[in-house]
Parts: C-alpha cells; sequence; structure tokens
C-alpha cells in the first residue's frame, strides 16, 4: 500500500480511497469521516515525526482530499523539522492559499514524495463539457460570461474559485470564507432572484491541492440564493456526487453545465 | 439660482447645499432628507417633464448626491421622453452602474445641462495624503497594498469600490451590495481580527455620480467588523462629517489615512 491520503473534512477522502486502498493520514484539529482504511495519526508541529512514518509505511504517493483548515500551531509540540520549516511556512502563509499550498507540496516533494491530484485517481469525477442538468439560456450564459471575467482578473491574485452574477451585475464574489459563506451572503443581501453561480480553478492553481468541487449541497444552496444555474469547467472541477447533484438540480429547477 | 440638487438618500445634499442656494430634486421613490430649500419633485418616468422643470427654473448646473437606488418603473406614468430614452437605458443596466450612471450623466448633458461633481462644491470634504486619525503600521499598509491590487483588476469590469484583507487576505470584495452589506458580511464570517478596509474610485470612474465617500457611521460598521484600519485616496473620496468620522476612529481605536 504505497499511497496515503490526508484527509480533511467531506466525502472526498472516502471517494479516493474507492481508486484503490491508502493510508488515511489525520491531522489533530482536522475534522475527518471515518473510513474503512489504515489511520496515520499526525500532526502538522511534528511533520519530522509524519515524514518517518510515512517512509516506514512503504508510501510514495501523497494525495491532498477535503477541506484543510488554517492550523492553529502550538509551538511547544514542534519536532526540529517543523522548527526548521516555519520561517517557510510563515511566509507563505501571508500571500495566500494558493501560496501557503504550493509551498506544502513543495516540502512533501522534497522528501522524495509524489504529489496527485483528486483528479489523477478520479478522472470519473469531472465533468464533459456541455449540458449536465438542463441547458442555459442566453441570459444565463451572459450572467457566466461576467463572473468569469471577473475571476479571470482575480485569478493573478490568489483569490476567487467561485462569483456570482445576475442580470449583468456582480452580487457575490468569493473571498477566504469559501463559496457557502458567499452563498449565504448573496441569499441575505441580494435584489430579486435569478442568477449564475461560476466555480472554476483560479488561472494558473496547481489542481492538485484544493480541487474545485460541487455537490448536492453546493446546489441547495446556490438555490438558497436564489439563483438559477451553475457552471463549472469540464475537466477539472469535481462533481462530488453525481446522480445526488443533478437530483438536487432537478428538484430545485437550477441548470447545471461545463463551461469547455 | 441656476442650481439643482438630484438628492438621495444620505446627508451629502445637506453639505452640497452649504456651498450655496440650489433646488433640491426629488424622485419619487426615492428617500431623501428634509432641506432648507425650493423642492422640485420629479419622478424617473417623466423626464420630459423633469427637462421642463429644470428650465423654466433657470437651472443650468445639475449635481447628483446621495444613494439613489436602482429605480422599478411604472411604464403606465411614463412621458414621450423617457419612452424615447427606454431601450438606451435598458442597455445600459445591463452593463453595471458606471455603464447606467454615465448614461445618465450623458442623456441630462444632451439636454444642456452641465453635471457636476459633489467635490466640485465641496473641495473641502476630500482628504489631503497622509494619516488623518492614527497612522498605519507596516502590517496595515501590507493589508491595504494588497486591497488596492484587487479593486485595481477588478476596476475595469466596472465592480468594486471597496475591499478588505485582513493578515494578506482578502475577506471581503465589495459587489452591488454595496459597502455597509460587506462589512456586515465581514463581520459575521471572518476569522480572527483586524484587517484594513480600503476605499477608492474605480479606475477611470467618473466622479461626478456617486462619488466614493465614508463617515461615522463606515468607521462604526468596520470597527464591528474587527477592523483596525480604513484607507481611502486623498482628493478623491469624499469625509462626510469630519469632526464625527474622527471622533469614531478615535473611540473605535481605529486608524484612519488617505493614500496619495
Amino acid at each position: 500500500m504505497d499511497r496515503a491520503i490526508i484527509a480533511g473534512a467531506g466525502v472526498l477522502p472516502g471517494l479516493l480511497l474507492q481508486a484503490g486502498p491508502a493510508h488515511i493520514v489525520r491531522l489533530a484539529g482536522v475534522a475527518s469521516d471515518p473510513l474503512e482504511a489504515p489511520d496515520m495519526p499526525a500532526r502538522f508541529e511534528r511533520l519530522g515525526a509524519l515524514f518517518a512514518d510515512l517512509r516506514s509505511a512503504g508510501v510514495c504517493d501523497l494525495v491532498f482530499a477535503g477541506a484543510l483548515s488554517r492550523p492553529v500551531l502550538d509551538p511547544g509540540q514542534m519536532d526540529a523539522e517543523t522548527m526548521a520549516l516555519m520561517p517557510r511556512l510563515a511566509k507563505a502563509m501571508g500571500q495566500g492559499d494558493d501560496a501557503l499550498l504550493r509551498d506544502i507540496v513543495a516540502i512533501f516533494e522534497e522528501q522524495g514524495f509524489r504529489i496527485l491530484g483528486a483528479l489523477d485517481l478520479r478522472p470519473d469525477l469531472a465533468a464533459d463539457p456541455g449540458p449536465i442538468c438542463g441547458a442555459p439560456c442566453d441570459a444565463q450564459r451572459r450572467d457566466a460570461a461576467r463572473a468569469r471575467a471577473v475571476l479571470a482578473a482575480l485569478g493573478a491574485l490568489d483569490v476567487g474559485q467561485a462569483a456570482v452574477a445576475a442580470k449583468g451585475q456582480m452580487i457575490g464574489i468569493e473571498t477566504l470564507q469559501g463559496t457557502d459563506a458567499m452563498l449565504r451572503f448573496v441569499g441575505a443581501t441580494r435584489p430579486g432572484s435569478g442568477g449564475v453561480l461560476v466555480k472554476r480553478p483560479k488561472p494558473g492553481q496547481d489542481l492538485r491541492m484544493d480541487t474545485p468541487a460541487i455537490g448536492p449541497d453546493t446546489v441547495m444552496k446556490a438555490a438558497e440564493a436564489g439563483l438559477s444555474g451553475i457552471e463549472i469547467v469540464a475537466g477539472t472541477v469535481l462533481i462530488l456526487d453525481r446522480a445526488a447533484t443533478e437530483a438536487a438540480c432537478e428538484a430545485a429547477g437550477l441548470a447545471l453545465w461545463a463551461a469547455p
């Protein structure tokens, strides 16, 4: 068993385990679901111990899966390896999520591990281009184009995996708090109804880390925010439960499609 | 009395009246405060009647002041001039606030009126470059630079007069719902505390319309959102009540400064 999944919150770790056996690295302070696989407990503060445990278990490939909240670190628990990495991690933390994730990837690669993405293990979780449930009307296409333009402008600044436009106006732009918080904001403050959520990777984003994903929960939250459509990107955005996601779209009368 | 103020919500119409006598145009459905000046009632649907009233009162100069919500139009009330302008206005409405405001300016200019900005009448409401209350520390300067970069990237897309960064992360980007709604979102969803609100005109924005403004209310809402600083732009952002704004900063321990 030469693979380990560093497990965060949500269903993704379980979906990746279906692609083949793996150790499940559980970081202290990070919520994750129980799974039928050998656990490997770990701490952000003890990266040296984690590297050693991975090596003695024969792990070559690592996959980060699910939401990893930014850690609160206890300096009293740190081993020498983590302490040596702290200046580098502290610098990356001040530069946005992408910078931090890139640095974490680099640290594991320097230790000789190969980092895979969720899509390497489960390419079937991405969509082909075209309609997934219903098809976008012209107004929805225009709103999607507006939100895409905003995300393209922001991407170079390492912010924004999602945005909402309605009737040509921007009514939500994702920040650190994430897509769900943005959708709640939109629902509570927006004028009128309708509009489109666009979810896509940031330009240049490393898809092995923090792969953008939607699921039935995203569809329900978009519907609660009064939206009428969701656009994802073919091949790069995960659909976490295709059947339940399509059923949620049907139930809410929401169109879902994948841009090429 | 050759000047008229098209009055929206807030204290700005009253502040502009202090610069000299003016008619106060009150649009049906738009909230505005009572003022010691002759009222000129008007409707969005009857622009022809408004043009005639302004001319017969001898008005040459027009100033738009205060928040003008997007009108709900009653087609049954429309005069011929408004009806003839509808295709043009409808097109502009689909293209963002700036496009709509630019078109409204153009329509009044084509009728022979001169459009002034709030800063033409009250240049004393803008700030000089430098500290206004307290001075920013290095971390605040870095957060302000991050928010400025995001606003600069968005400005060409006609979205975003304000944004919030904290510890190098974007935690709020203004959309159609405005600065207050963004600050409430930040307060309700953010991790930790601290951070800086940056408020500035969009690049290329016509400052005669929708001049960005702050006041004691902005300071209180920023403090409630856990922020520690506000950056505005010298010469282009209005401070609606300088003494009360500085007092609110003092009371909340918030730094306020104007970038050059």
